[in-house]
């Protein structure tokens, strides 16, 4: 009983109204049934009117802002009268509809992926192209500070706007979006996730991040923009847009949703790096509770058809003259690389310098952000910080570029706007190559530049401006993600170690390829710190296009992990925890490990009869925050508390019946024309009972809900006695948002939802 | 009430024993407390003793005779002392020893794999060397009649030999053991499946099936052994060789071992293709309702360990020449396949072919074993069957190599033993090369050949012999897998298609490579067959190391695996359902999907009270066969069926407790030393009651048991009314065993086991 803080009756409550129909807010008006239909009402007043019946607070209210998905299917009367009536036709028509979505989700992925793509491709080339030429044609006075000054506007003017795109319009924009992926697939609601505006302001601040020189990648919102467009496709409407097609209505749960989701997520992957199996591992990581294998298969549908879509339209950009371009990223094609077997010895140290490497990233990073949280509030303080933040990167590019003198020939190398600065002709500076891109590029000139094509100076410089400066880009409020940035570090201190190598072992240099340790430095500072081990291995293979390269990957992976994960968590758990979001983790927390349900539950729990005054559930829906009441039978004394479980009925479904006056006393208004659609127009957000103008009619308060039309009939219980392993076992499997704790007697004694598992803070 | 038989109480059921003790079978005697232990025991005896007071049977008996794993950990009051008691060093070392286990059983796996493989390369190796010495010799006179006797000699002697170890030591190693594993992932317990002595007898019978030429793999059979190794290793004690190392004891439950075998499943996969990824898949696409993370780490670690040893191994084999044997089986590597996207409609129609070949090849084998099971019942009919296969086999290679005149020059070709036959001098028998090796290495030769190795001719004659003899092969009483024959079918007749491509339009050639088809013919040949079609991706895509072909292998499977659907089930699945295996499908059947939980549940249910009469257990433990009993309290009139729920006690639970006399009246004997240690020893193989030898003296058939220190006290329950897809969600997602049916007072009504989700027979 001391491990969580329980509801208390708490009557001296301040802010409870006092069942006062709210003016202003109410936009919804109850549809009350006229007088005649009112036999029995005006008898029926026995409840004292103004007076709360009720008045719990929850004292851990706050503790977390987010709600969960409701996964488990309702199966209420009416869902089965529903059921009861579909023909086989409609199953198999259902059937065929999740295909077609997935087709879409594929296709409208790749599309959204293929413009994001294609606009950075070409605005990236006018601003390097832009910046060369003044390079050029300043560098022979020896005068930069002009080139400099236009970098400086031309980072600073994309990333501002960008910055106040997400700080003003949608805040849940920023970052990469992975962690929020991740906690709505594990079941958890984060407001405005996957709404369309998200996606267009996330589209636009990608696009001015990258163009903007920040230190970030594109693939990471690719995944976010995955999950909104399934969740969009998939319902046939757009609040944002306010237009309802009137199509797949009955896709409109929380559990057909997050299937899509899980689909979108997988597609965004293929899209991203060409991985159609990364995809489903990376949705497996977190979803892998709720699996079945027709949604394995519609998740590797929707993948494929987007990493097809994409390379069709890539190809196309590209003048169709090959037909390879199966992600966003890709690192190239590599050469069959082979690997000497005493290599990996080099390569497992590799993983876990990784590992600390990204273990210290992520620390940094996290202080950074909690320093942020608490000192730059703000919006317009949010903006300003990413127009710093892109300052410094071209301060210091500029500065790399300026001070190294690091000149290569030309032709050697791949990159597409070579500077000479104050190089020869004929000669190119490669310091200043390694900016003058975007830093997906620079990846790929890392992975493939021969041998030799960098002083160990230059890698070493760049490593140590671009390793601090991805630290403090992300958290920031712009959009992107934090793979090309991390495999960008990986990759220089992997060059700069296949170059150590050479000088250790001078008669090595035949076989250690530094696009090889540029790779394996890539992937071990990626796991250190994000951890994803399994999808992760999957992507960067399907990503280099090479198997034989597997062990070398996962082993260096591995060893990144393990050593990360002795120090702290990956940087998107970390992003979780520090956001509060209730997530289920994989195991239960150790500190709960001995307890059992009584331990944990809340108590007591507000409870609903079987037939309910209207008076009451008003009552308890102004003045509790709970989402579910079980309904009781038989309550001994009359106290509701002590009744038989019967049924739950979640918070939406009560205010749909008041909005709806689903009365006893009015059922032949409606019992012959509700069905479980009336709830289902309303998903997904239902509106509050703030929201209801509600009538101080006596009569109509004493009017009386019967829920056994409406509530879910078989809800998940457990005995008080059964231990929190099981009853977390029980959670992950099946998605459960409430579980009600009874007696022997199936008495009610209390109610555990997700919250109740998370460690004391 | 329609849908199931039900337990019926059946009073006239003549083989029930009247409690008289058995002779002869009982192999333990009831270790009785002494007299003075028995202060209230004579007392008692209100219960007549020679009349049976409870007599139940199943109707249902012998529709399946499998029974389930106890998945559902019983945190019985034992099993919480123990936990207690546990330190945090313990809980540590527990977790070490996991992932020391996971590595023993990649390295045991990959071990056995390479053993099994060289002695197969060395037979082999010699088998052919020979035959080509005879064919050699004898070709010139013209009389090939001794070499035929020769080759259906070696052929016949080693397929005697496995078919009669298979056939009289331990049938259930015959086959590939896929569909074995694929149930016990799955939850249920197949006798002897993972017994040491089924994995010598496969081993063995491998061996023998491959270098005796049937037509057949040792793939399929490397994942049993996995399994096997997995099991042994994680209990550290064998019954076979009734070793009992007194390690890992805590890993002696259903639960634990469980998760062991996915591991070595997916080791299994790991050493047979050098497919880490695809075996994680593989162990997913069965068990995906179990997984959680850390059993996704260590079945990763298990399988990236068993490729490792094995590359190791056979890297030391060869010579260290080279560090590329992944797998035993690799389809060599390819060159980068290009592929051209016109050609991608050519696959997709390849891959529907395949899955029509390979629903017919199913449906035949199907049929073919069905006569199996009805006419070749005695051990002796099944040896003779199989070696009639083999020599027809040797009678088919022989008359194709002799009639079919189609000579290459030597040099071109990889082959390793070349046979002249009636070719000139420097030419070789291109019909021969097909047969005169092991069917792997001929997969590797269609895969590489240059284009124009074979005549059209070769191979359509090579697919029309291969076929139905594969066909006639899978079900005989021996070792084999099945991989390797359909993909060479599906090879043959992928580079007959190229050939036909090149046909039609001649400009084609330059970029029809037959190997590319011999591939995509090969996975759609595949794909039709087992219909595995995410892991079999991966595990081609690994195998063939070219991840660029990805799009084509997916797009090939997808409609093969589209179209076989279409037709019949896979044909693990066929096997499964013919022996009528009670699996958990991915999905409610069809025609439960509108039932309730009271449709299917089998009642009256035998039921236990908290303090019960060891006279009554004996009773129903003789004269039932039910695994599960619930435990009660409050019996309204005595009647222990309108008990309440108060636990559950298994069968076996209640054997050991006979067996170590634990009763209230003794408890001063034993109570302070039992703990759950004493049910763990008997594990996994409990005597039955039948083994017990129990006394006949009124006083100690009175004592009494007290349940709630073995039940466990929070079974899983469900609703009266609750709907069956639920049930079975709740079944898939927490790998139950028993169900208790209950009413809203929580009296039980009925049991459900996985048994009540088959269809009607």
């Amino acid at each position: 009983m001391t491990q969580k803080q329980r509801l208390l009756v708490d009557s001296s409550d301040d802010d409870i109204s006092d069942n006062e129909s709210r003016p202003g807010n109410g936009n919804l008006i109850i549809n009350l049934a006229p007088e005649e239909g009112d036999p029995d009402g005006a008898g029926n007043g026995a409840m004292p009117n103004n007076q709360p019946v009720f008045s719990l607070r929850r004292r851990k209210r706050g503790q977390s802002q987010y709600e969960s998905l409701d996964y488990d299917v309702c199966e209420n009367v009416l869902w089965t009268e529903e059921h009861q009536k579909i023909e086989q036709r409609t199953t198999v028509r259902k059937d065929f509809a999740r295909w077609i979505i997935s087709m879409q989700i594929g296709i409208g992925t790749a599309l959204v992926a293929c413009g994001i793509n294609i606009v950075i491709d070409q605005m990236s080339f006018l601003k390097y192209s832009f910046l060369k030429r003044e390079v050029d044609q300043n560098v022979l006075n020896g005068d930069l500070s002009i080139p400099y000054l236009y970098w400086v506007l031309t980072n600073v003017v994309p990333v501002m706007v960008g910055a106040t795109l997400v700080a003003y319009v949608e805040p849940v924009a920023a970052g990469s979006g992975i962690p929020q992926v991740k906690c709505y697939l594990n079941g958890v609601k984060i407001p405005r996730i996957v709404r369309i505006k998200t996606l267009a302001v996330k589209a636009v601040g990608v696009v001015t991040s990258v163009v903007g020189g920040l230190a970030g990648g594109k693939e990471g919102p690719m995944i976010h923009s995955g999950a909104v467009i399934a969740a969009g496709l998939s319902q046939g409407k757009s609040t944002t847009f306010r237009r309802d097609l009137r199509i797949f209505e009955y896709f409109r749960d929380d559990h057909e949703k997050r299937d899509f989701v899980v689909g979108g997520a997988a597609a965004g992957v293929a899209a991203a790096f060409g991985a159609p199996i990364g995809g489903i591992l990376f949705s497996l990581e977190e979803a892998a509770s709720f699996w079945n294998q027709s949604l394995i298969w519609r998740t590797f549908f929707a993948s494929i058809i987007s990493s097809f879509t994409l390379n069709i339209v890539l190809s196309a950009y590209h003048g169709l003259s090959s037909f390879r371009y199966r992600g966003l990223f890709n690192l190239g094609e590599f050469e069959p690389l082979p690997f000497e077997y005493y290599e990996l010895p080099i390569f497992i140290l590799m993983g876990v310098f990784g590992g600390m490497s990204g273990a210290f990233w992520n620390c940094v990073n996290n202080r950074i952000n909690i320093f942020r949280a608490r000192y730059i509030k703000s919006r317009w303080a949010r903006v300003l910080e990413a127009a710093f933040v892109a300052a410094i990167g071209a301060t210091g590019a500029c500065a790399m570029a300026y001070s190294i003198n690091d000149c290569r020939p030309l032709g050697n190398d791949p990159t597409l706007t070579p500077v000479q600065l104050f190089c020869e002709d004929n000669e190119y500076n490669a310091a200043a190559a390694l900016w003058f891109q975007t830093p997906e590029a620079t990846v790929k000139a890392l992975f493939h530049d021969p041998p030799g094509s960098h002083k160990i100076l230059t890698l070493a410089v760049f490593v140590l401006i671009y390793y601090p400066l991805s630290c403090v880009t992300y958290g920031l409020s712009v959009s992107l993600g934090i793979f090309i940035p991390t495999l960008l570090v990986g990759a220089a201190w992997g060059r700069l170690t296949a170059s150590f190598v050479v000088l250790a072992f001078p008669g090595s240099s035949i076989f250690v390829h530094p696009g090889k340790y540029a790779l394996i430095g890539a992937a071990a500072q990626l796991g250190g710190v994000v951890r994803m081990t399994l999808s992760l291995s999957v992507i960067l293979l399907e990503t280099t296009g090479n198997i034989g390269f597997v062990l070398p990957i996962i082993l260096t992976l591995m060893a990144a992990k393990w050593c990360g994960d002795y120090f702290n968590e990956g940087v998107y758990d970390n992003q979780i925890k520090a956001s509060k979001v209730p997530m289920l983790p994989w195991h239960v927390d150790p500190s709960l490990r001995q307890n059992i349900a009584e331990d944990i539950m809340n108590q007591p729990v507000v409870c609903v009869r079987r037939k309910e005054k209207v008076n009451y559930i008003i009552d308890i829906l102004k003045n509790t925050t709970h989402n579910g009441f079980p309904v009781v039978e038989d309550a001994e004394d009359g106290v509701r508390e002590n009744g038989k479980l019967i049924g739950l009925i979640l918070r939406s479904q009560l205010v749909v019946i008041l909005m709806r006056s689903m009365y006893i006393e009015t059922s032949r208004f409606w019992r012959d024309l509700v069905t479980i659609q009336s709830f289902r127009k309303e998903y997904p957000r239902y509106p509050t009972i703030e929201d209801l103008k509600i009538s101080e009619d006596k009569t109509l308060r004493n009017y009386t809900v019967d829920m056994r039309l409406f509530m879910n009939p078989s809800p998940y219980s457990v005995n008080l006695k059964t231990s929190v392993p099981r009853i977390f076992q029980l959670f992950r499997a099946l998605g459960l948002r409430h579980l009600v704790v009874v007696t022997r007697e199936n008495r009610i004694r209390g109610i555990i939802t997700r919250k109740d598992f998370l460690p004391e803070l």
